[in-house]
C-alpha cells in the first residue's frame, strides 16, 4: 500500500508537534535520491532552519565490542531522566550490505527504543552524495527541529567515518576498554587525536583495577597530542554501563565543556566552520556528480582511463584532455 | 636577459643526451603555470613517455633533524659508486615561503651536488594544481627519460605530503633516530604504517646501543600493522651516514624488495594503480579549477558562502543552488 505524500507544510507541522512518524518520514525524504524528493527535502530544510542548532551534538565512537550500544542505552536513559529529549543516529558503514546490523542496533537498545523521550534512527552511510556521512547532518537538523536537545551520533571506530562525525558534532567521545597492556593499539592514533574525552567502559567487577590503570595510561597518552583548538583539555573517565557508575560524571563533564566553549566563543565558531566545510564538501561532490553524469564525459573518461592504465598517455595529459574536451 | 625558448624537439634531444641544463629547463617548463607552457609541457611529456618507467623510485621521509640530507648524501654516493645514475627531488612544504631552505638543501648535499652522476632538484610543492604533490611525478618522468635509474623523493615527515609521496614511489623508507624511550611518538602512526622500511640513522659512537634497542622496538611495532599489499614484510635497519655503516645493507634490502615485487607482480600493478590515481586526482583538481574560474560561479559561491556562515541557508541547499545555477 503506497502512502500518501505529505506536503512540506504537513511535514513541518508534524515535526514541530513532536510526531515521530512524521519525523521518520521527513528523514526518509531527506535521505532519498529521487529528483522530486530532493527538491521537497530542500524546501523542508530551509523552512526548519530557524528551529535548528539548539541541541548538544555528541559523537561517540569505539571499536566493535567496546559496548557502544549498552553505553548509549544507559547514558541515554540518564539523559531522559534529567528531562532531556534524545535522538540517537547510528552510522553503520556496513549497513548497505547487511540490513541485519541495523535491526541489531535497534533491538540492542531495547530500553531506549521504548523510551518516549528517545528517538533512534540508523543513518545509512554512503548511500547519498558519495560521501561517507551521507545525510546525517540534515537528519540531525530535522531532529533538532523536532525538539530533541541532545543528539548522539554513533559510529564504528574502524573506518574513515570518524573524521566526518567529528566534523559534525560539538563533542567527540571515544569509548575504550581496559585491555591487556597495549592500550593504544586498538584504535587508530588519528581517532584518539580527535577525542575530547576517552571513556573506559565496562569498569565494573574484576575490571575496575585494569580500568583505573588504563585511565592513567590514556591520560599520559593524551598529553602527547597537540592542544585542542577549543582550549578544552581532553578528559579520561571510567564508567560501567552495567552498574551505571561514572555516567553522571560523564554528563557533568559535558556540561563543563559546554560552559567553557560557549564562554570562549569556540562553540559558535566551530559550528559555523562545520557548516562552511559541509557546504564546500557538498559543492565538490555535486560538481563531480553533475560532470560525470554527462554521457560524453563518461565515454571519454573510460577511454582515457584505459590509456593511462596501459601507460599510453601521461596521467596529467589525460586529465587535461577530458576537461578540455567538455 | 631572456633565454630563448627551446623547441620540444630540442628539449627531448637535450634530455636524452643527458644535458643537465636542458633537463633543468624542461622541469621548469613542466612546473610552469603559463598556458603556453602547459601545452608544450604536455607535448614533451607525451613524447618522452616511452623513455620512462625504468628507474627505481624511492621515497624517503623523516622528521627534521633526523639527518635526511646526510643520509641521502652518503647513500646516494654509494649508489653512484655502484654505477647508478641518481636524481634527488626534495619536496619542501615550506619552500613557497622560505626560498632559503631550498638553497639550504642543495648546499647540505655538497658532495652529491658535485657528483656528475647525481642530479638534485628541489620540487616546490603546492605551487601547481592545488595539490601537495605539485608536479613531482612529471619531474620524475623527465628524470627517467634523462637516464636516471634511481630516483629519490625526499619529504619532511611532518605534514600530509607523505601520503602523496607514498603514492608515487616503489618503496617508502622512513628515517628515524634512536630516541629516549618513547620511540613511537616522533612520527605519526599513519606514516609508519606506510613504511616499507624503518632505517635508524646516526647509529654510530655512543648511539649504537640505543639504535639496536630501537631496532627491536620498531620491529615489534611494525608487527602490529596490517600486512602490506605488496607481500613485503617491512624491515628495520640501522645505519650511520657518518661512518657509512649499514648503507650497503639498505641497498641490498632494496634489491631484494625489487626482486620480490617484480616476481609477484606487485611492482607493475602498483605503478599502474598509481597512474590511475594520479589521473583521477588531476581530473578532480582541474574540474574544480575550471569551474571556480568562471566569474559567475565565483560571485555566486561567495554569496552562498556568506549565507551559510551566517546560518541563513542550509549547507546542502547552498551547494545545490550554486550547481543548479550554472
Amino acid at each position: 500500500m503506497k502512502r500518501n505524500r505529505l506536503s512540506t507544510k504537513e511535514l513541518i507541522e508534524g515535526i514541530q508537534s513532536g510526531n515521530r512518524v512524521v519525523l521518520s518520514r521527513a528523514i526518509t525524504l531527506v535521505e532519498s535520491q529521487q529528483p522530486g524528493d530532493i527538491q521537497q527535502a530542500e524546501e523542508l530544510l530551509e523552512a526548519i532552519l530557524p528551529l535548528t542548532g539548539n541541541s548538544f551534538r555528541l559523537g561517540i565512537t569505539g571499536v566493535p565490542g567496546v559496548g557502544k550500544s549498552t553505553f548509549i542505552e544507559s547514558f541515554g536513559t540518564l539523559l531522559t531522566e534529567k528531562g532531556k529529549k534524545l535522538a540517537v543516529l547510528t552510522i553503520d558503514p556496513s549497513s548497505q550490505r547487511s540490513k541485519g546490523s541495523i535491526l541489531g542496533d535497534k533491538t540492542r537498545m531495547e530500553e531506549l527504543s521504548r523510551n518516549p523521550h528517545a528517538f533512534i534512527r540508523p543513518s545509512a552511510s554512503g548511500s547519498t552524495l558519495g560521501g561517507v556521512s551521507g545525510k546525517t547532518r540534515e537528519v540531525m537538523l530535522l531532529c533538532e527541529a523536532a525538539g530533541y536537545d541532545f543528539i548522539i551520533i554513533e559510529t564504528v571506530g574502524v573506518g574513515q567515518s570518524e573524521t566526518h562525525v567529528h566534523g559534525m558534532v560539538d563533542f567527540f567521545l571515544l569509548l575504550m576498554l581496559a585491555g591487556a597492556g597495549d592500550e593504544l593499539q586498538g584504535i587508530k592514533k588519528g581517532i584518539m587525536e580527535m577525542a575530547d574525552a576517552v571513556v573506559i567502559n565496562k569498569a565494573d567487577g574484576d575490571n575496575i583495577k585494569a580500568a583505573k590503570r588504563a585511565k592513567v595510561e590514556y591520560q599520559n597518552a593524551l598529553h602527547l597530542f597537540p592542544a585542542n583548538p577549543s582550549g578544552w583539555i581532553p578528559q579520561v573517565k571510567t564508567c560501567s554501563s552495567l552498574d551505571k557508575s561514572g555516567l553522571e560524571d560523564v554528563f557533568q563533564m559535558l556540561l563543563k565543556f559546554q560552559e567553557q566553549v560557549r564562554v570562549n566563543g569556540y562553540f559558535d565558531k566551530n559550528r559555523s566552520d562545520q557548516q562552511v566545510s559541509w557546504f564546500k564538501e557538498n559543492l565538490n561532490e555535486l560538481l563531480k556528480i553533475s560532470f560525470f553524469r554527462k554521457p560524453e564525459v563518461k565515454k571519454l573518461y573510460e577511454q582515457k582511463l584505459k590509456e593511462v592504465q596501459e601507460g599510453k598517455i601521461p596521467a596529467l595529459n589525460a586529465a587535461h584532455e577530458v576537461i578540455n574536451a567538455i
